[in-house]
């Protein structure tokens, strides 16, 4: 058995930061697929021997179980010693991003994303609307911060580079708009993120894709 | 001039968790008004002097200037020694549920809220609906988690509790819908909150109300 099992699927952006993380530090883990699409995460045995929160992914490390994703960089950073910041100003900085990932970008992305191309019937056209507003100015906030560093936090990456990722390498059709090509700052980060040894595809990486049709 | 300001307005319950901690653990403080509801947030001078991500609260302490409430709470417990969980199982625990609750629970309560009592026009019925449900499982995880604890993380409060209490004290009318009805056990856990010394509610906390006619 591997020492890190991640319980994830591969249209899971949240997972994604977690299964990147893994591979980017080469440890030494294996995917546990959550058959989402038919529920699993919404089963009460999920709920009760999973995660409460009815979530992936979650990490399962000797005796601990993890979840929710900043949670879980955080952790894999303390204890490899990887894209940790480094000293207190830096450490607070980097969640002040991952929180505001979570609630306003890749939170927001996530359920678009998902609405337009996964739900069926998809998203009605006023939440749609209603959750691109939120996702262009989270998305706009983001780019301006990437206008001058290399990565969010300076110079070198970051577990605030690896949640800020989440859904972002997923194909354009699959948001209906091109974030890269809107967001030049963001397009010019995920290519440095990309080119570091070992990256992968979220399509490469988890279980389930494609899915069944 | 006091050792913390805190830029804050009555009606940001993301405000509130951070004016609450300053309260309860005593600390010398004083709020500097945001004057949300005329665009203060969107401007360029505070998104350049302030908070880049256009957002309340933010911190004042000597020479750090601090955003997202979760990072403030953080700060606060360890460097006041309160509220803090104790140990890394427990921090991490306390984490978890603070991302939870900026994400799922109180990050999309305070949307709902805004659109249903202080937006002009107030939101889309689809976007409400779909809101409210999204609430509503949220609320629903919050209220098993405290149906076997006095707190979120167990026998004592903790900066998580201060996080998910953002929004619940505001008044029913303003949601059109009654929290702590519909979830006695989160209605339980707001009425220990409550009796904690020093407790205030947001509008004695924080300038701003009531809004000008």
């Amino acid at each position: 058995m591997a020492e890190f099992q991640l319980y994830c699927f591969a249209q899971s952006g949240n997972s994604y930061r977690v299964a990147l993380m893994l591979t980017l530090i080469g440890a030494d883990w294996q995917p546990i697929f959550v058959d989402f699409f038919n529920g699993e995460t919404r089963t009460a045995d999920y709920r009760s021997s999973v995660n409460e929160m009815g979530e992936a992914p979650v990490l399962v490390h000797g005796g601990k179980k993890l979840s929710q994703s900043g949670v879980i960089l955080l952790y894999l950073a303390e204890h490899s010693g990887k894209f940790l910041p480094h000293g207190e100003d830096a450490r607070l900085e980097a969640l002040r991003w991952i929180i505001f990932d979570n609630q306003k970008l890749n939170g927001i992305l996530a359920t678009y994303r998902f609405l337009h191309a996964l739900a069926k019937p998809s998203g009605d056209p006023a939440v749609m609307k209603f959750l691109k507003g939120r996702a262009d100015s989270a998305l706009r906030i983001l780019d301006k911060r990437l206008a001058s560093r290399s990565y969010v936090l300076g110079a070198e990456p970051t577990i605030a580079d690896l949640s800020l990722v989440a859904y972002l390498y997923y194909p354009a059709e699959e948001f209906g708009f091109d974030i890269a090509a809107e967001h030049k700052n963001i397009g010019a980060w995920l290519d440095r993120i990309k080119a570091i040894p070992r990256w992968a595809h979220p399509y490469d990486l988890m279980p389930g894709y494609p899915l069944p049709a």
